[in-house]
């Protein structure tokens, strides 16, 4: 079983390595063989070569991620609402997903799904 | 394929339902083969009539309930941040739970999971 505290220093890990566009740290936090479903109802990227790729992706722009409220951790799962800003030719926009890990017992995540939609974008 | 209107809608007469303490709005929202997971790491509550057991119980107090930020929904899932405060013998508690609902094609909520930990439990 994971400690809360584990759990909710990877998410607090997560945000700050996305901000920071360290995608080396981000990587870090899965597990060889964890999925990435982002945004959900999305065809998994399925294993720590794809997941590096989706990421690398995912910070060609710099990004603004902050925390909204506090990290929820219980039983080897982790959930977290947030916002992630992205500016793209002058025009900012802002996601706000709620994102959830389930964490393996080596403490690593083996499944990180986001949750979003089209009324979760915004105009920055 | 659930429309996101009507995922949102569920989850505003869901908070409007437990605030109101109305058991049977609650259990109009889910399918007879639903469950509930709440908090995540329990045992599920399996089927309408474990489920109205189950909020009966929940609602025995009056339960204030707030959502907190926007509610996520996308192909056939929502998720939500809230608030839950509730007053037993003088002592106001409020817990902070992340809830993930899951859809059927009628619109009605077969998996509900309540994501939230001790630390996610504040006096009030």
């Amino acid at each position: 079983m994971n400690t809360i505290e584990h759990m909710t220093g990877v998410v607090q890990r997560y945000v700050a390595a996305l901000n920071a566009g360290d995608l080396e740290a981000i990587v870090a936090l899965y597990a060889d063989d964890a999925t990435v479903e982002d945004p959900v109802g999305s065809e998994p990227q399925r294993g720590i070569a794809a997941i590096r790729a989706f990421y690398a992706g995912a910070l060609r722009l710099p990004l603004q991620v902050a925390l909204q409220g506090e990290v929820r951790a219980v039983a080897n799962e982790a959930a977290f609402a947030f916002s992630v800003s992205v500016e793209y030719q002058g025009r900012k926009t802002v996601v706000a997903p709620i994102d959830h890990f389930r964490f393996n017992e080596a403490g690593k995540v083996v499944s990180m799904r986001a949750l979003f939609g089209e009324q979760n974008m915004h105009a920055g």
